[in-house]
């Protein structure tokens, strides 16, 4: 994707010292662009709790890199298997809700931890990493082209008027690698020329959609219109919007969709208006241990300082503000459980599927 | 209501001059408390369109005594009745949504335009807005009388543990005369000794409750949590709320209910979780001759600005930052409409009714 004209992904090793990742500072976009280094197993952890990096498939490649940077580190250890399974707990507890990266951690430490000769040991956490960032690249243009036919479909029968998509959060190649998952169709659609326009949820606390998915659509040259969070049922009560797409933090077998907080108020909306609600998802964030989303998947409660707060553009610099009363009680709960029976479709980079579990276990061959 | 112990209404006449009024401008709250005095009818429009004042009850009893001092000014002249028609015309233009507004303005004029004494007319002009202000006052002392006996049957049920109530934007003292509406059944059972705790949701653009909503509630001394206006939908998937009482701008004849936007959003989650949601209203706020809220309703779009900055406290003084990247479009739709099939009952001064039209009619004995 570009940034400025010029191509980016979201990680990658520095170019000439593959002991160093690079990654883009998303806290604070869209007022500056900055990147940033990632030196050590230290650097990663406090890059995805403290969001310069964030969104699953995102999160599970940085991850990834991050078990490789301690590799490097621990390779030649007598206590290597021990250290390396500490590397794990720590990194999976930076963010609990994100299944991608227990999983991609989980399956990297795997791999490594039977291998004996240290300079392997190197050799193999950087290929599987590696192979983490490509696969997510893959995994997104995939579900880009599975998702792109629901969209011409719905402009066809608009006759080309412009196809109005509302989507949550930053679902975009800002939360991936490339392309993004929930934005990959949407990218793909603009490219082949179909009039698309976006509905863009603020996404508060943090403001994702507005600071980030207005960011990366606008780069692109993608038609698109912020809306506060409150908006869309009104958007939708009056058919402002022909579909929704968002992405996933986590999904059960069943079908239920952990996603950023707020998505479940959406999906109600769409449901209440017979409006088509799709879930866009690499399928390593299905979680095929779980089938009920609201009483197994945890939700992270986040630092009070989200909700006080916001951060935006001064006339000179970047600044903080205080928006509610001193000494006011707050609580951030980080995402919600959109519930199966209001999800029209998955799209995976295996394809769509109904959310439920036949579907999703037919589908990926389970 | 007491603002730092002292007791206050949100508009007043000025106590040695009656010639002018004052108001608290709630634009500066939480963050500054400041009167400010409105001696004509643009300082009116201007207050009113520019939110000094909001919520249906208060802009009614603002507008009422603005054609009060607009006769002080024409009382005399000959074309009376065109220039009062005319200042009527000007101040309903000011919030096209809120329909007390238009109703309070015809019922005055009415009264006082065949009046022939110039004198007369002043005295009724006076006499006339005084009794929309203690009506109102009135109205919600009474909503909260038939509200109260909801939450005290919720505490009875959970074994006097708080009785967890959201709400959104501010139906409170601040959005009418002195009690609120959706706050008044909160505020008597709370000085009545049943242990309450407020969900109080943020309410984008404005943040009318985290500003406004948790200001009044703190002065109160009522237990209250705010939340981003995504968080509801979570809160009531885990039980974590009993029921909801929100306000209303306009509700039709058969019971839809236009509020601040993002209220039906959260009405579809209150349904889908068997939350009881209430809304409390005077009757004054009811259309009588609508009975499609959704198709009916004018909702009006408010200045993209709202959207775009937001407002707060750094450590020197209050300042607006910009949330959203440079050229950013953006829409702000300022209400939205609930149909009645997701109202629980509505909370008026005659009584609690069901959101139909023959509940309704049978309330208010029409």
């Amino acid at each position: 994707m570009l940034i400025n004209n010029q191509h980016y992904q979201t990680i990658w090793l520095k170019p000439d010292d593959n002991k160093v990742v690079q990654i883009i500072d998303q806290r604070l976009l869209p007022f500056e662009f900055k990147i940033v280094e990632l030196q050590n197993i230290d650097d990663v952890y406090t890059a995805i709790k403290d969001m310069y990096v964030r969104g699953a498939p995102l999160i599970g490649a940085t991850a990834a890199l991050g078990i490789y940077l301690e590799v490097l580190r621990i390779a030649f250890n007598s206590d290597f298997q021990d250290q390396l399974l500490k590397a794990g707990e720590y990194l999976k507890s930076s963010r609990p809700t994100a299944v991608n990266l227990a999983f991609g951690v989980d399956h990297m430490i795997h791999t490594i931890s039977n291998i004996d000769d240290p300079q392997e040991r190197i050799h193999n956490a950087l290929l599987q990493a590696l192979t983490v960032v490509d696969n997510e690249i893959e995994y997104c243009k995939q579900i880009g082209e599975h998702g792109y036919p629901i969209i011409k479909e719905i402009s066809e029968r608009k006759n080309g008027k412009p196809v109005n998509i509302l989507t949550h959060c930053n679902a975009g190649w800002l939360a991936c690698i490339d392309y993004g998952t929930a934005t990959a169709p949407i990218y793909l659609a603009h490219d082949k020329g179909i009039k698309v326009h976006v509905w863009v949820d603020e996404t508060r606390p943090r403001n994702q959609g507005a600071r980030l998915t207005a960011y990366e659509l606008g780069q692109h040259g993608v038609p698109h219109t912020v809306i506060v969070d409150n908006a869309g049922g009104h958007l939708m009560q009056h058919g402002m919007v022909d579909m929704v797409i968002v992405g996933s933090d986590r999904t059960t077998s069943n079908g239920d969709v952990a996603n950023k907080i707020g998505t479940y108020l959406k999906a109600l909306s769409a449901y209440d208006n017979n409006i088509p609600f799709y879930v866009a998802l690499p399928s390593s964030t299905i979680d095929w241990d779980l089938d009920d989303g609201i009483s197994q998947i945890p939700i992270e409660e986040r630092d009070a300082d989200e909700v006080i707060s916001m951060e935006g553009k001064t006339c000179t610099n970047i600044e903080k503000i205080q928006i509610v009363p001193d000494n006011t009680n707050v609580a951030n709960y980080g995402f919600d459980v959109t519930p199966a029976r209001l999800v029209t479709g998955l799209i995976t980079e295996k394809g769509i599927c109904k959310a439920d579990k036949k579907s999703i276990y037919d589908l990926h061959n389970k």
